[in-house]
């Protein structure tokens, strides 16, 4: 299942099959937890330890990658902390293609060992981040988190991306936000029930017990003349960059006219055409980037200073340049792996083939 | 910013403009409130008021339309009901560009009236609805909602989904999820504060504080060979009527992996080439529907029977009878205002032109 990826993104792609079918065969899941092979990562504040890159999966882009431990590693405080903070994250997807083929078919026994490597994200408090670092001095917990995230391995970035979205989904959604209850972890981390017997939230289906996801429209828009695109910057940016604008979807609407609805509220500029390119998953807590071309069909810029600070028509050939040659006098945008960057070269390729 | 909607559904279309920056413009919402041409729909459990149609606005798939009140329809309630169940949905998209135009620029004093035609969503409570309906015979609150709502006009759709959303949100989101005590709403519905005053949630930007979406990614499968599509049921399905696969995009993943897990998950059915369509918003209870065709790459089909009851490859022509005709004996699939419907007529239409 992982063909045809070469419109997808740095945070999208995952090294992990989530297998959410074992996320309620506890006996699975306790035979893992304690197995050799199965790989823990491990958070502090949300915010993943990290040790600095060199190995084979070191690429120029990334300088820092996942620490992977072990049961060995952890079990004092998989054992210590509250179950909630123990996520599986699902099985090595190179390791299970090549098993399946091995297996030929045959069925495994119930208890037969079954070579899948599980992996877990485990989240712990800040003594014990403390005292873990002071025992492996080459590890650290990536602070603060971005930029920083965007230096991990490609395949490392979608299990960050999932990991710390369903801890941070935790770490914000402690009470039943129904009744305001104590609520308990099931399904290795991916569900929230309320303890309190009669709440309204345990009689059917609700959202309230699953994670987050929260979608995001990012667009790249393009002068009617299609030889200048719309960039703004919001004051917190570092000084010179310019990006793509982006909101949330808000209830009700589609991704279309969200994109119309925060480029005319933010720049006063009206589109027309909505084009979807590509999405990225971005863990900050929870987003669905859904990155898309749009096509304006008016072109005087008013700025609204309670969103952004700066919005501007580029020509071709200004972001051509930034492009190549990186961060330039005039203004830069954000690295290769942000989608938002991504979309401007989407555009720009286009434009080349006119 | 309404162009070139051809490719959007039923509940997204809208015929109101947000105005979010009037969410936090207190003055101007309490004047819109008491104003008399301000509209109002209102809400019981989740359902909206509606008559029987059969005015200008009603076409053949349009049996039913909102109640649309004013201010001394509702005057008793609004004042009666917490805060939290009025919600400002936007302004008349129609007559707000008449008015720009015969404006020409001028600015409004502050005081004068800006002619602007204000919807808000009023929720009542069982009682006062009781009363209401014993008050205004020919209305009635839309229950179930599915499938009932799929015949609002079209444009009416849009704002149920909004406002429902934004409702099913307050209804089930009434404490802090961070620490479990009582909220305030804000931004005329649109934000909810937790009223502790040393939460967590009240440092830096929060998504507890904000409507949940959450994207679902529903998707026609097409069979390697181009002529065969994939549907399935769910047993709570009326009896006959087969589907698009679909299910929640999870955290960390995107809206093409989420396909691929789906329809590996549910029917056994590996995943290539995905390709975005169109979007509706479903608001049971503030979904966003993403559609799109995927291309199998393996055909034999093995039915997780947790989650759905059967899923089969149907023939091209065996869907295009049952589009042209309608309920057939063999199947039947949802009414053409569903999102499924219109992904499925998309797949027979890019067949045709094969
Ligand atoms: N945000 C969510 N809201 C409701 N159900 C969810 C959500 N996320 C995951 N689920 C799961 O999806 C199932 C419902 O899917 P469906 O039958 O497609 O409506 C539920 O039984 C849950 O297990
Ligand atoms: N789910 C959400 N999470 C965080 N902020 C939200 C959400 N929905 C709407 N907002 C608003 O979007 C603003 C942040 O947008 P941005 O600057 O794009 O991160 C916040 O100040 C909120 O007003």
């Amino acid at each position: 299942s992982n063909e045809t990826r070469e419109y997808e993104n740095y945070f999208g792609l995952t090294l992990l099959d989530r297998r959410s079918d074992k996320r309620t065969d506890t006996k699975w899941l306790s035979k893992k937890q304690s197995h050799p092979t199965t790989v823990y990562i491990l958070f502090s504040n949300l915010s993943p330890l990290v040790t600095l890159g060199g190995g084979k999966e070191s690429s120029q882009q990334s300088e820092i990658k996942l620490c992977r431990l072990h049961h060995k590693d952890v079990e004092q405080y998989v054992n210590q902390t509250e179950d909630g903070t123990l996520i599986f994250l699902g099985v090595e997807l190179q390791f299970y293609t090549n098993l399946l083929a091995a297996c030929n078919g045959r069925v495994l026994q119930e208890d037969e060992e079954d070579g899948l490597v599980a992996w877990f994200a485990l989240s712990i408090d800040s003594a014990s981040a403390e005292e873990f670092k002071q025992k492996h001095e080459d590890c650290y917990f990536l602070h603060p988190p971005v930029p920083a995230l965007l230096q991990l391995p490609e395949k490392e970035a979608g299990v960050v991306a999932q990991a710390r979205s369903v801890l941070a989904w935790h770490s914000r959604y402690r009470f039943c936000p129904t009744c305001g209850s104590a609520t308990k972890i099931e399904e290795a981390g991916y569900k929230k029930t309320c303890l309190k017997e009669d709440c309204p939230s345990l009689q059917g289906v609700h959202n309230t017990s699953y994670p987050r996801v929260d979608p995001v429209v990012i667009m790249q828009v393009i002068h009617p003349d299609g030889n200048h695109c719309l960039l703004g910057r919001q004051k917190r940016f570092p000084p010179g960059m310019f990006t793509c604008l982006a909101g949330f979807v808000e209830p009700g609407e589609t991704i279309e006219d969200a994109v119309r609805r925060e480029v005319e509220e933010e720049a006063g500029v009206k589109i027309g055409h909505v084009q979807y390119v590509s999405c990225q998953p971005w863990p900050m807590p929870s987003s669905l980037m859904i990155g898309c071309l749009a096509v304006a069909v008016s072109t005087e810029i008013k700025v609204d200073k309670n969103e952004i600070e700066d919005a501007r028509w580029f020509t071709r050939e200004q972001v051509m340049e930034v492009l190549v040659k990186g961060n330039q006098r005039s203004f830069f945008v954000p690295p290769s792996r942000a989608i938002a960057h991504q979309l401007i070269k989407h555009w720009i390729g286009m434009n080349a083939n006119l």
